[in-house]
């Protein structure tokens, strides 16, 4: 286990992605937000996904010079043509931009398609809160792990959601969920350390629980719910992929596996002004006092404290903040190689 | 078990309400939904919850005389206030104000305050679809029976999510979905039918199983994916509560066992114009195609087919269009005691 200080963390991120071809303030926005992912505990959507990313480039799967552009636009819409750029820009894009619609009009919806896997879903989530509003994102998920409910062909993925909600003193409420049981980041996080799953994350294709990772191909992730989890990856893929002219369905792109299609990833952000509603600070003292009320409440027992959700996540990034960002063996091992083909900084 | 015709029990429920002081022209929207609501088979939200409401109303819970208006607004946002109003008006007025908003703007986000129970969540989801516009509805539950995740405690409440999406030659998708495994209006219905609940719907405060409705009040309802339909949960009732001044945690009435205390219950609707971000026949096609390929897969060893969120309220409501909506002995025999005690016609 190394534990990397995240600006060299983030500064590795950039080399690399330089060295791929990618614009040096493109560089700079991604690896930002990669890092960013890796500070926040997303362990499999950081530093992670890079060799997937620089592999999705050199295949020529990804477009390192892009036009991401509005195509459609009303008071309170946009639908934007991500151009196949890396999806953290094509999401940091439409983020700007709803937060500027929102500030307008008092919410904003804005679509993209044409756009690639962004990282954690609770990135983009988060961006409104420092303008004083609640964000939510939806994404249809960059390969398809999940058949409708009573059935067995992959024709959904884990459509992950967030939602973002600043709070006063306290952390701020930070929901980022697929709609599975569990995400296959996850999946892919226990193959690479040779852990098992619990029961309850995949099924294989006779109904039989899948706790292998390595034998992940065989079977199929779980929704939350079961009917409502389906219900929710297929209204929500809906909405972010079909609804923006983005791949859904049958449509998708195995990521993990095909590195050169075009994956034409649909993505949607929602941010909602706070002051549209009430005054800004009197809704994050509320938001404190049901935080606390959450908090404070009564437990199970052998449960230690209720918490909230982003509560973990931003104690981790306290703890990586000082202490850096771990790295584990295997994951050190892949960077080192591929730092040393692309002839850039490692961070060691 | 009796089959009453649609137009027949719409009267009842009219008249009824207007026996109880509501207006002639609310009591017409009213019934309207509410039937509507046993004609879609949400058999805990249709006329099984008249006499509760008409004991609100007795009880002087509920204004019969409301003046429904807008607090604040901005291009795309509304925050109404319902004036304690029956919730079927104050979010059909909301849905209205949000079609005319997203017609204008490309999406809507109205919030209301001050509202009541207003029925299954798929009656305001469905509105915008008319207008060729997804419908997403959000509320707070009219009683917690949810506590966070590991905790004892019910802060929370079922806080239900409807998003409807329109199709071309296909049913709409219709999900409408509580945050807990079960709803409780399902328990309720169980209850009065004096059936036994499944393992899973709900836990007593020790952590064991409770599977008996008339047990109800001594556990509670369980999250769907433990964790994340907690965080689903808290978030919606965020929104859809804190956010718009109304009711939410500790705030919320449990108008169960409580018909004199105002509610200030919350709830939100999203009207998004699919023509803001593609026209909406080839929208619709693409909705089709979904449908269908969802429909053609194969299916797990034991299941008959695949279905869509809301495909089989779609076939339950041809079949009461043609039969009557099925209202049970106990049901009956209740609404015709109702409908004595108020000299009401009963629909027999």
């Amino acid at each position: 286990m190394h534990l990397v200080p995240v600006e060299k963390l983030e500064r590795f991120i950039r080399s690399c992605l330089t060295a791929s071809g990618i614009r040096e303030p493109d560089a700079r926005i991604v690896a930002g937000l990669m890092t960013e992912a890796d500070l926040n505990g997303s362990d499999g959507h950081g530093v992670f996904r890079l060799p997937q990313y620089i592999q999705r480039i050199q295949c020529g799967g990804m477009n390192v010079s892009p036009n991401i552009r509005v195509l459609r636009e009303t008071g309170a819409t946009a639908l934007v043509d991500g151009d196949n750029a890396m999806g953290h820009l094509v999401m940091r894009f439409a983020t700007e931009l709803a937060m500027d619609k929102a500030a307008a009009n008092g919410v904003a919806w804005v679509g993209v398609r044409h756009s690639n896997h962004a990282g954690p879903a609770a990135l983009y989530a988060k961006m409104p809160m420092r303008r004083d509003m609640v964000g939510l994102y939806v994404a249809v998920g960059s390969a398809n792990h999940l058949p409708p409910w009573g059935g067995t062909e992959m024709l959904l993925s884990t459509n992950p959601i967030a939602v973002a909600i600043p709070a006063g003193e306290e952390p701020p409420i930070v929901l980022d969920m697929a709609t599975t049981v569990a995400a296959y980041g996850k999946v892919k996080t226990a193959a690479q350390r040779g852990e098992p799953m619990p029961e309850g994350w995949m099924m294989d294709r006779l109904g039989k629980p899948l706790t292998d990772p390595k034998r992940a191909a065989e079977g199929f992730l779980l929704p939350i719910g079961g009917p409502k989890g389906y219900g929710l990856s297929l209204v929500f893929g809906l909405m972010a992929g079909t609804l923006n002219g983005a791949a859904f369905g049958r449509d998708v792109v195995d990521f993990n596996a095909d590195s050169r299609t075009v994956t034409n990833t649909g993505q949607l952000i929602v941010a909602i002004s706070i002051e549209s509603f009430m005054a800004a600070d009197a809704f994050k003292r509320n938001v404190d006092a049901v935080i606390r009320s959450m908090r404070a409440s009564p437990t199970l027992p052998g449960v230690d404290a209720v918490r909230v959700p982003g509560e973990r996540s931003h104690q981790i990034r306290l703890q990586r903040q000082r202490d850096g960002i771990p790295i584990h063996g295997g994951l050190y091992r892949t960077l080192s190689e591929l730092a040393e083909a692309l002839d850039a900084e490692m961070f060691s």
